[in-house]
């Protein structure tokens, strides 16, 4: 995040750079999840990317509103963590040839974004209120519920799939 | 992670590449830690951090105990994702002038660190676990627990530091 030395004094600063920084990161998302989505072969996975995806967009305007609501312009600032996951997810991907394989390496690459943004969520949600910005915080909690969702989701779909895995090595031959 | 294309046929190999990426991971931390350490202000954070390194380091060696009881020699892959997390936390914690403000951020990079942990050792567990080496996912089990009591701990002194900024805001001058 940030550019210039020393460009961050108060909270409200951190607060608004964190903001620029999940906008980014978002935006970054709604280009790297259809290539997701397009490298899953279960169809509930396929699916679950292509949901996330029209989630990831409302979370964007969630986050434009509460820019207006705090009187700022949208604005992005470069995030080196969501680049650095992303740049894995896609590495891992084209590293594995095995079908369900690739579905399991992409259901952890995706945990690994919804944890990025748990993470920033709760972060931002505990210094808009601080700043007594309890409007802010509660448009950000929308968020972060759809996100703790989606990782309950995926953690289910991984499960699902290893069991369904599992049985297939136990089938009679 | 992973240099070649499709190197990763199996959930074993996938889960040997991403014990490699974690332990890269770890790695790195035992050299960004004392940094963020060195930054923080609050006499609390900063044993926090000192705390974490001496966690980290014994984490490494629980990691180097799963790569043998799997047969695999230790050994580190580039882990994007770490390097762009940490890359982030140096980037803003030279940003942020005031002290109460740069411990605010140094806690948030923190915990984007733990996060990362928390859902790439919750996935390792669950391949090991359907790998039939529950002796591994025990192993990796301690260590998640350490970095969830240490996400809890930072989210306590987030929210011990907000109280105290509020009173003050609040005392009379």
């Amino acid at each position: 995040m940030g550019l210039f030395s020393k460009d961050i004094e108060t909270l409200d600063d951190l607060f608004v750079h964190t903001l620029q920084d999940i906008y980014y990161a978002e935006h970054q998302l709604t280009k790297a999840i259809p290539k997701m989505a397009e490298k899953a072969t279960d169809p509930e996975l396929k699916q679950g990317f292509e949901k996330h995806l029209k989630e990831t967009e409302g979370q964007i305007a969630r986050l434009e509103r509460v820019f207006e609501m705090h009187g700022q312009k949208p604005r992005q600032v470069d995030c080196p963590a969501i680049d650095g996951i992303i740049k894995e997810a896609n590495e891992i991907a084209g590293d594995v040839a095995d079908k369900a394989v690739l579905d399991a390496a992409l259901i952890a690459a995706a945990q690994a974004v919804e944890h990025y943004e748990i993470t920033r969520y709760g972060t931002l949600i505990a210094w808009a209120r601080e700043l007594g910005r309890s409007d802010c915080a509660a448009v950000l909690a929308e968020t972060l519920a759809e996100e703790r969702a989606t990782d309950e989701k995926l953690t289910k779909l991984a499960e699902s799939k290893a069991n369904m895995r599992a049985e297939r090595v136990t089938e009679p031959a």
